[in-house]
């Protein structure tokens, strides 16, 4: 093969990425969201909101790991966030993924996009924090407007959610408290399950 | 509102770039392709192809064009490629998108949007040369792989194909012969319509 042709074989590969469906749903509650279409949306954030990023960033490589950061679901399908048997095998599972899809790509190319993954997945530069931080606020986003579907079909808790947004206070830290008020308009609404612990990770005996 | 809330409103609002229709179809057929995917396969691309390029280009200003290049078929709808009644109409209601959409935003960003969509658009700059390429190949190869599918149910001709990749003449001139080839194959499995005069501007009496 030509270098085009290992270019433009790996493109065709690209488009199974619109295959593969996310818990969340569309905010009009239409249909499950795609991995692609969701990696768009990262990407038009990531150009939006570079001012909250608590360390300075360099956008274009922002812009890149998050558009390339799912392709390995191509191989290894999208892990839901609250799936705790899934996720165990989940790294393997995408390491997998990544050596055949970028080794689809000439030597550099295959480099270039690898490291980006690598970078993102392993949240340690400032680029790869705020990725993250965009990568959990966007299905908030989805899950809130879509009416928490996605949320309500698994009975998640307030606590889970909290959790799962911590990327959000560490990667954009003034988005934090709008986060918050998105999380507690959820509750209130019923469609993330409270406790009467709720906010403590200990039991109180204060009432 | 404060600028933040405009940048989440926006954001929100983005979600509907999802729910957009192209005539493409995804290439195991299943269903038409998204405006939002769409975006996202060509920001990928742009990444990978840029050695192509007929002039040297700045992929980060590509890849935010390409990412925002269709926001306006929230409101204005996509045009098919082929359908010269709505093109009339299209600038009209793509200019009144803008306003509406773009505007959401806080100024000086409205501003950046808007210019690099008007840059797309244009198609005069090395950068919206290349993008406008893409936007073009991207298409070609989704029809193809597809089986030909969208052509074949418009009745779509060889010169039609071959006029609307004139862009990627003119953007990634390296990769031409690549496209006249895919064309060449879509003509044999039956995917275009050829007429004796193929290839000609002119009826021709040789035959």
């Amino acid at each position: 093969m030509t270098r085009l042709e290992q270019q433009l074989a790996f493109i065709v590969e690209l488009d199974k990425l619109k295959y593969i469906l996310r818990q969340s749903m569309l905010m009009d509650r239409s249909r499950r969201e795609n991995s692609a279409e969701h990696s768009w949306h990262l990407a038009v954030m990531a150009i939006l909101l570079a001012e909250y990023a608590s360390e300075p960033v360099d956008v274009t490589r922002v812009m890149k790991m998050l558009l390339i950061h799912d392709v390995v679901e191509i191989d290894a399908g999208d892990t839901f966030a609250y799936d705790t048997v899934n996720i165990a095998t989940q790294n393997h599972r995408e390491q997998r993924a990544a050596d055949r899809l970028f080794g689809m790509l000439p030597a550099e190319q295959r480099d270039e996009v690898r490291a980006l993954w690598e970078e993102f997945e392993h949240r340690a530069t400032p680029e790869s924090k705020y990725a993250n931080a965009l990568d959990r606020l966007q299905p908030l986003l989805q899950n809130f407007y879509s009416g928490g579907q996605s949320w309500r079909k698994h009975g998640i808790s307030r606590e889970q959610v909290i959790d799962r947004m911590r990327p959000v206070e560490i990667g954009i830290p003034q988005v934090w408290p709008t986060v918050m008020k998105i999380i507690d308009d959820a509750c209130a609404a019923g469609y993330v399950k409270t406790s009467p612990s709720s906010g403590n990770s200990m039991p109180t005996t204060s009432g």
